[in-house]
């Protein structure tokens, strides 16, 4: 595993004159994306858990469906390559490398779209209540850990949590990348991320959280804001989406009947 | 011009009880972008000034080169949607249809490779320089106008500065829009960015770097941390990079020739 830092030289100004020195800085990385041989797609990433990537992001675009589909993985980190065997026929990943025709560019706009069709009639079905003290708790361990992995220089984080506590913890420069290596951990070890909570560092955007309606996860929470379409789709998809956990307090904006006072 | 925010319906717990209300939410909107009918990309984006965030977007990624290109921009904010016609070969258009096919995924990758090789000779040239005091004063306007612009929900803005004061300021919930809606500004009201200077609110990631590079803005600054792939590429590309310039301090970490004390 590579260093999610490294040390640059710098110049400091101040009002007392100038200053040099060196600091961490955060690493980013392009990671390509081979499928059964064929580039797929360039992810910009922390060198950290970058097999973990690969999977959660086949599994997030539901390029595959289960453990059983992926076969090799081959992670070549110092070129930023890493190959993933899947079973499935020709004729599939051929629509892929066409699929990808639709799907381009950072909003992944068209996926977005199908996948809101593909969930319309699939809302989350889940049976879990959480106490508002448990969220409390849930974001205290979150925010711990995040302190213990030294996350204080802004990388995002997400974490798949069961109602007492954190199952798995990954960071990431990007936001969406730390939910596919969270999702891809669950894929790798076996671990359902059905009827959990998912926690995110970041804005609850549309993309977040569709990725959590995908894996019928019940319960997303943040720290901070959402969106006004990651509100709509939660209401739709019945997600209970819970913002701005901090100060003991948290703001509920859909589906509040999962929060047992 | 759509409202950037609305309001939502909330539920609030504390140790005090459960409080209900409504408070102004970011939007966020799918803005499909057609050129000459066809569909090019969706990016997930705030509903204001998405005509320029297409033009930008486009003249980011090269697929325009000059104003003189962009002819009819018709915008459709309701349906989410903005057909351009650009004056490009048929040859052009169908080729950058394909070209989707090693540009797709958030990380861009390969157009960012394609971009770092076809820039490599090309650095940025410029005699600009700034005095610190320059550079604070800009954050200071800066930071002023995301105040006046009521950006206190996160979302991400950039703006386009001379020396001495802000000449273009936008705000997106991406960090990449913000930038491209900058952008798209100069491109349709003739304004060349080259010679200037960017302000971002985000981290400093490769992508805003090349953003820069690629119209020969000189200085790139940010309240905020850079990545290493972002020090590598403005060191190679000769950019002026200043981060965290806040409290009276900047550090820069390329090109710091270009600050004098």
């Amino acid at each position: 595993m590579a260093d999610v830092t490294q040390e640059f030289p710098y110049f400091k100004y101040s009002v007392e004159g100038v200053e040099t020195g060196a600091d961490p800085v955060i690493r980013e990385m392009p990671l390509t994306v081979y499928v059964n041989g064929e580039e797929l797609v360039t992810l910009l990433c922390s060198p950290d858990r970058t097999d973990e990537l690969a999977a959660g992001f086949l599994w997030s675009e539901s390029v595959v469906d289960s453990r059983d589909e992926i076969g090799k993985i081959v992670l070549d980190e110092a070129k930023g390559a890493v190959w993933i065997d899947i079973a499935r026929d020709p004729e599939f990943i051929k629509n892929l490398m066409f699929k990808r025709l639709i799907t381009s560019g950072c909003g992944k706009g068209t996926t977005f779209y199908n996948v809101v069709d593909s969930l319309s009639s699939r809302p989350v079905e889940s049976t879990v209540v959480l106490r508002p003290e448990q969220v409390l708790r849930l974001m205290a361990e979150f925010q711990t850990t995040s302190e213990l992995y030294k996350s204080t220089h802004g990388v995002h984080s997400a974490a798949l949590c069961d109602a007492d506590s954190i199952t798995v913890f990954r960071e990431d420069i990007g936001r969406h990348n730390a939910v596919d290596k969270v999702l891809g951990y669950c894929l790798m070890n076996g671990v359902d991320p059905a009827g959990r909570v998912l926690v995110t560092s970041g804005r609850v955007s549309s993309e977040v959280l569709l990725k959590a309606a995908k894996k019928n996860i019940p319960v997303l929470m943040s720290r901070t804001s959402p969106t006004d379409l990651s509100i709509r789709l939660a209401e739709q998809l019945n997600v209970t989406l819970i913002c701005f956990v901090r100060g003991g307090k948290m703001t509920v904006y859909a589906h509040n009947e999962r929060i047992v006072v």
